[in-house]
């Protein structure tokens, strides 16, 4: 068994959560468990060193700097997040093992972004009409006052933070690897202009590079955050289904986007579809699901047609109409297997209705005016 | 009051039978309910010529004349079916009202055709993805031994029939109109191919022409002779909706294809999906849905890689290795959070599973070996 060496973090529960954030993978267990059971300062100082625990974080607490994290972060601009602060987002205390701490950049006051916000996610191998519908969601929920909440990833996570920015709406991106790491770096740019109007959201310290594990972690982050989850497309083996699943275990509201089923880009979206996600088309369906009740969709039909109000009887007779040859009475009442006086009586309602015309041989069908 | 003329019918229940099909039009709701009560030959016969539906059928009285229609079906080559017949469509009877009789033309055997069959309907307006759509599943379907019932219209009905005659399969279109008026004259080549294997069938008499009432009641019919309806594409004022509607009234399984959210042609398909229809992307997932209990579509899963069977642990290790530079297992433990002790254990068993190989300066991610 080795001993501790001396730990180089400052006092207070936030410098400790800081040194969990640097000491262990998101997600943790273990050590999600200590800090939730005695407190972040009292889980470090405290911690045994002949547990399996500390023996686990030897290598790295022989590295562990928090005076020297906390002054990167000052320097990147960054502000340090945690649980009790006015900031803190509460769909995160469902989580097991929720973040330690997170590092924000950017003027959106997290919290209160969070309370009204949809994740919008998908493949980072995105078709066209993915990115395309990714961004005209984003658009359309930012427009209606939700925050628009991804990953930055290549794909649709961009999509939806450039849909977001383009109506000048709500957005935060949630990384995976630090503040001063902007991944994917074709996206340095779109971080920058998040960090410029919205926020972006670590729950790994500066200096720490994206890995497949804090992918996923992160994925845990964006689900719990919001108050629901779109997925616009996904593959069979997308991440993005790992965030809906999540989202659906925490009770979060979860909805795909479909596609051509001959597009595996949007397979995984009909996955969830058929396991249970609501099929959502557009932003108002999704701001109906997500949205405080009362946001309804308008629900989709056809144009409205005068002949939409008739009794079905009156229907039959107006379809055996011709408009350009007039029928009789007696006709229409054979054609139809009506009695001659029901005939009369519907082709004076339809006549009435300016849908039919009478003439000396009969009945016509009104030309139907071009709709206005 | 006027009294009901002399009746051209022969004596016995399909010859009354006949002239209730012509006398009245499909689905109408008195004369299905007398005929149910009495029977179709009291119900002609004793016709109280003071009721309603007695003045109702006067002007087609006067033009009855059932030996002429049965010579005229006998001459077509078409046979009648009335309920008791081997032939009558089991599922038929629960319809409030049903036909008074079928004419069927065609080698196949009608009731064992529908007891195991599915609807594959949507839009005359198809698009191609459509109509590729309907085809392949129309296609599946008739390979797993369904009868694919449809329409025979243009655009997605004819692309069903078309993709169950593609792969030798039954099939059976129920048309609108009477069997001598091939509708729309476009397939009369394709409701040919069917009369020659399949089975083409109508409620009407022949000489009657398809009405949009006749369409709508025809839809009843495949909705309820089948035990499941697929809607492939749909506007949202679609007559397949209306199939789709009666399908689910009558406990029938109710499907439905997506499609790109921007396309009109697939809007009707998401709603239904939305109202409860089970999102179905390829022919296997409808037999399972249609089928009996244990036709299971395969559940959709991205192919098999050996880090599937990785624990958290070893895959967040695995992650770390790179291809072409190796690292220590100190390096591993620091970067991952793990005691240098579960960092040996872990990249042993990666070396074991010629996931991971090692050399003088530590380990390396082996490359990955090309999917055979």
């Amino acid at each position: 068994m080795t001993a501790l060496p001396r730990l180089r973090v400052p006092e207070g529960d936030r410098a400790a959560r800081v040194a969990w954030a640097r000491l262990v993978e998101p997600g943790d267990p273990a050590a999600a468990r200590l800090v939730g059971a005695v407190g972040a300062e009292q889980a470090l100082h405290g911690l045994d060193p002949a547990s399996a625990l500390a023996q686990r974080l030897l290598p790295r607490l022989e590295t562990l700097d928090v005076v020297r994290d906390l002054e990167i972060a000052r320097a990147l601009g960054a502000r340090l997040v945690v649980p009790g602060d006015e900031e803190w987002p509460a769909g995160l205390d469902g989580l097991a093992a929720p973040p330690f701490c997170l590092w924000v950049k950017g003027p959106l006051e997290l919290r209160e972004a969070c309370a009204r916000s949809v994740a919008v996610v998908g493949a980072r191998a995105a078709t066209g009409y993915g990115v395309h519908q990714a961004r005209e969601l984003a658009a359309g929920l930012a427009e209606r006052r939700f925050t628009v909440v991804s990953g930055a990833a290549y794909g649709i996570d961009g999509a939806a933070h450039e849909g977001a920015l383009a109506v000048y709406g709500a957005t935060v991106a949630v990384v995976a690897g630090g503040l001063d790491r902007p991944y994917p770096a074709g996206h340095a740019g779109l971080l920058g202009r998040i960090t410029a109007v919205g926020a972006v959201v670590s729950e790994v310290p500066p200096g720490s590079s994206p890995t497949r594990w804090r992918f996923l972690s992160r994925n845990r982050l964006i689900a719990t955050m919001t108050q629901g989850t779109v997925v616009v497309e996904a593959g069979l083996r997308s991440g993005s289904r790992n965030t809906a699943t999540t989202a659906r275990d925490h009770h979060r509201v979860v909805c795909a986007v479909p596609g051509p089923v001959s597009s595996a880009a949007s397979a995984g979206c009909h996955v969830l579809i058929r396991d249970g996600a609501i099929l959502v088309t557009d932003a108002a369906e999704v701001a109906q699901e997500v949205g405080p009740i009362g946001e309804l969709a308008p629900h989709k039909e056809g144009p409205y047609t005068p002949e939409d109000d008739l009794e079905p009887v009156h229907r039959a007779v107006l379809g055996f109409l011709r408009v350009h040859a007039s029928t009789t009475a007696e006709d229409v009442a054979r054609q139809c297997g009506t009695s001659t006086a029901e005939a009369v009586s519907a082709l004076g309602i339809l006549v009435a209705n300016d849908l039919a015309a009478r003439d000396q041989d009969g009945y016509r069908r009104a030309r139907r005016p071009s709709p206005t």
